[in-house]
């Protein structure tokens, strides 16, 4: 039996996202096709718009369709500490707790030498550029505290205090092993307010 | 802080697929625009093609880029013998077996009165025709082995025999509570030597 060109190409497009097999992007074909039209139109057109128009923020690294973010334009923000994250998901988690109000550096990940991951990867020029501008007085590091996001704070940590900077830590309120946008806002607000200098 | 319009819509679309949820759907994002901006033009392009091109047979109502699919129009096929399957998977894996050399109708889903599934969602009528057109002498019911393909296969069978057709039914080689999709080739090949008239 010959197969579907158009289908079959979605079906292979489908499997392409993170976490969905062959059998799920079959599923997930016929679904949107049978069922949701609609919604398969908009994720298109949706796709098609965000790669067109996202790219990195300028200052802060994060995801924008501006060349700098609205956050880093923020006048009412402390310019002299600069929290960095591993996703925007972490750097929003952190905005819901208040206790927080300077500036953000995200790094679209972590250091994994394992899978080939290195400094180039978490844009740590960038970084280094950012909190060496002669503003940023503490840099205060909120990766996970998964084993790769202490390895990537450890390196980061001593980077950015090999150049002069004070460098802290968001105290371990997070459980060992925890992803920050997993914890609830009041944990991460503790270890916000007991962040150490490492 | 305000978000982000294009990265928004995009994580909102991916929260439309089946089985995905919103922190899926903005890893999903975030995996795209950050690795895989190939990929998500790739999606992109094949949904809103896919959306274009993809419609039902008008013989077997599968999904079909052309008026009549090719297996509909497959001339070494028995026209005598037709088989009522679920999905476009199922008849696949019908197909894989080699033991039927028919036709195919494909009903695009099951009947759940539940889920407000009736007899119209399952192409009823489509079929009736498609099955009383003087050529067809025996139905071969393949719905799945659940209680919603087994009640979809006795609704079936009692409204064509009522037309005076004989209706067959693979025999329960397949296991019960099992999804064809997920049999192996040999029980699938086993049941259709085994069906049963109903
Ligand atoms: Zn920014
Ligand atoms: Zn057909």
């Amino acid at each position: 039996m010959k197969k579907n060109g158009s289908l079959e190409h979605l079906a292979e497009a489908l499997r392409r996202l993170p976490g969905i097999g062959p059998k799920s992007a079959q599923r997930m074909a016929y679904h949107l096709l049978q069922h949701d039209r609609e919604a398969a139109s908009g994720l298109g057109h949706a796709l098609l718009n965000a790669v067109d128009r996202i790219h990195h923020c300028a200052s802060c690294n994060t995801f924008t369709e501006i060349d700098i973010c609205e956050t880093c334009q923020d006048a009412e923000r402390d310019d002299s500490m600069l929290c960095v994250v591993e996703t925007p998901s972490d750097q929003m988690m952190i905005e819901q707790t208040l206790t927080f109000k300077g500036m953000y550096f995200v790094l679209m990940g972590r250091l994994s030498p394992l899978d080939g991951i290195g400094p180039k990867d978490i844009y740590l020029e960038k970084l280094i550029a950012r909190a060496t501008n002669g503003i940023v007085k503490e840099v205060v590091l909120a990766t996970n505290f998964t084993n790769e996001g202490e390895a990537t704070a450890h390196y980061i940590s001593e980077t950015l205090k090999a150049r002069g900077l004070k460098v802290s830590r968001l105290a371990r309120g997070v459980p060992v092993g925890g992803e920050l946008e997993y914890v609830d806002a009041g944990t991460i607000a503790r270890a916000m307010l007991d962040r150490r200098t490492t």
